[in-house]
């Protein structure tokens, strides 16, 4: 199982979470590529920790909104976004190159992230840009996604990811985050919550029902009170279950 | 004989200059990478243009600051600025190469072109940069310049320029341009001084005597008014006398 | 009958449109307040050429998205939008001032303009910072907007404005552009259009049909080809049909 | 006696230091104002936050330059600066307006702050700027510097501040940050200065002399670690010794 989580979101002097921290609980960062945060200073620091600790970099693009940290839907046409994700896999991928790695896979973020669930036009935007990159290049997102889905047919690989904080509706996706009860706070019970996803693929929903899931990675936040904490005590109990933590990108050279 | 000028330096809704036209003049374009001007679409757009035309692109890396157009020396520490400048280099490597090319050569613009002309730490900053991207690739620029020669010792191609409509001191500096006689205007005038440049290896400096000068390609510039008209009569008067243009960069593959 | 027209819209190194030109022909100026277009420097031209000509100035507020100009809906939290306006109407308020005269009323520019026609959240969050700022702000728009609705409600001076060069449906609404016969772009139908408009009350739907409109503005084009040659056409159409040209706003001290 | 410190430093998601905490402390706040910190959104909580507690408003203008926090000298042209200020002091005004109060005072920050000391071009630009938004605004500054001595000269009221964690030569400037012992840590030790400044008007300097300073204002650090602690010290010593703290501008209306 691969544990990821958005690193690299500090911007010049602001400093957002704690990734060294975070860097020795995940096996893969999405790394911002300076749109939504991440100057070039933090791209490279970034770069370079996670390679000293073997922890895969997967470039986290964003629409191009420092002011609103890429959380505001923007109504970007399709051939402007595929050149603004061409732009930052170019950037990322230079400090990947420096740090001795490489981009090991692509997970967009905040507003463009949930934007590709369903919007076609922007979805595919993505999708050429990172055909234009690599058409090998895993990339990283929610099971039932526009995003996925176009991913697939243009013969991308396409991995699954689950959250380790979220509840999940019967039905299997997220509860929305304005909802009661949509975002989990307590260390063990999220733990607990992984364990299960990652030795039985189940997760327990909000209605009480048990629902299948298939995921080679799951999600934990970096930026959040408790963040790190939250993390360590669920890559714990991973390990302490016997699920060996690994980037999904593991069997590529 | 190689022909340079800046281009793709339009941002958004705003153009500058007439990238199609003089396209068909040069065979080197100093391509914005996002910092001072270019926004993605307009990378894309140039270096697309550049290889239709088998012209050479090159990385017009610059200092953050679309607001002053690279044109304001900014204090940047050395560390910050070759993070700054690998991320420019990234982005345009990466749409060079999807447009089916490569970076060619590197030439820094405006302020920090005029900054590391004396600029020790500055310029140290550009060619660790350079060393990290590339250690092979070619950097253009002034001759005599603290860049070049710490560009030299480290090992990095350097190529020398001079610039077509400006005038010169005895020493082979370029006049102050708010020194009068700085800039030259009339097209016949530039034209002949380039071909003089160019076949004799002679220029006239300001005060009426001969300097010598060995360069590989001479500078016009794309976003003055009647540049397009400059360069298309700098460029046949070359033709005419026999110098043959090409990138500088022609010899690589 | 008011003429109104977009201005201020350069930035940095960067020109669009001929402001010069454009403000002999308008008689209010929707002056760019720095969001998406107009750099301080130009913010300041901008209103001391208006107040030499006595023509007025209004702030063209916008999203922040230079590098969209502004005209990328962008899914701003209603509060947020708020403070950017505020934002924006203190800083053109500022150089109005300094130009010896005050920001007469209010336009949202581009994306912004268009969504709160329909999206009540960010047209009241534009009315609480109109309330802010100046409760007495007359504010312009379109006719049956959710944001002219709103303004009138809250006890704002309302004012309608037509389009020169725009088709209209048989119930008002504009044409969208992407529809054929959206945009007109002949400079005398456009006059004569305009002087229909304001000596009579109507306009000819795109179907051939007539329909009554009251409006105490016309906005014309400056920063497409041909623009103030169309704008002077108005003008002068206008003049000849014996109409007086006058800011909207006239009335105010 | 008044004590200052630089507030309202979060842009969008990052936050700065403990704004809240701090203006329990002071009696004049820097307010950043968009040009190297401060999103509107921060710029109205800010203000509100400090009419709450009758902490004075002072504009903290700042380069354009987010990504450097406006701690890097730019060769900004001094009729650009002088438009760039006066684009931040329209913006603070409105909102310290709407929080019901004024701007009280200008403290320019960071770069420009230090590049004013002696750079007499940029000095006389903001204070054109000042004078263009009001010929009776206070300048806040350092005793000896051209920015003081050109506001002077111009006729607003000039504003000593001493630095509460500096050490300072036997000339009175403050020791290079470079140096060892330029910045001091130990909260008692501060505190302890600070009385002696406030009650004597005495500084001892890095070499053990004594000197005499005359300040109507004490900076304090509100963003590095400790800040909160040691302002809290120095305000708690300074009542205990019998000082009246309250702003500087206490006597303005």
């Amino acid at each position: 199982m691969d544990l990821n989580a958005d690193l690299g979101e500090s911007f010049g002097v602001w400093r957002l979470g704690d990734d060294d921290a975070m860097l020795d609980v995940v096996t893969s960062a999405n790394v911002a590529c300076g749109f939504h945060a991440g100057d070039a200073a933090t791209l490279a620091r970034t770069c370079r920790a996670a390679v000293e600790r073997g922890v895969r970099i997967g470039a986290q693009v964003s629409y191009r909104d420092l002011a609103g940290f890429g959380r505001r839907f923007i109504d970007v046409p399709p051939a402007e976004l595929t050149n603004d994700v061409l732009y930052q896999l170019g950037a990322i991928r230079q400090f990947a190159e420096v740090a001795g790695s490489r981009v090991a896979y692509i997970k967009p973020h905040g507003a463009l992230y949930n934007a590709i669930v369903h919007h076609e036009g922007q979805a595919r935007a993505v999708v050429d840009a990172v055909m234009d990159f690599d058409p090998g290049l895993p990339v990283l997102g929610l099971p039932g996604s526009a995003w996925l889905s176009l991913a697939e047919d243009a013969g991308l690989p396409v991995v699954h990811e689950v959250f380790a904080d979220r509840a999940y509706t019967p039905e299997g996706t997220l509860v929305p985050r304005s909802d009661p009860g949509a975002v989990l706070h307590d260390a063990a019970e999220v733990a607990e919550r992984c364990v299960r996803m990652a030795t039985k693929g189940e997760i327990v929903a909000i209605d009480g029902g048990v629902i299948a899931v298939k995921a080679a990675s799951i999600c934990v936040h970096g930026d959040t009170p408790g963040a790190v904490q939250i993390a360590r005590t669920v890559r714990g109990a991973l390990e302490e279950a016997g699920v060996t933590l690994a980037p999904f990108t593991a069997s590529q050279v």
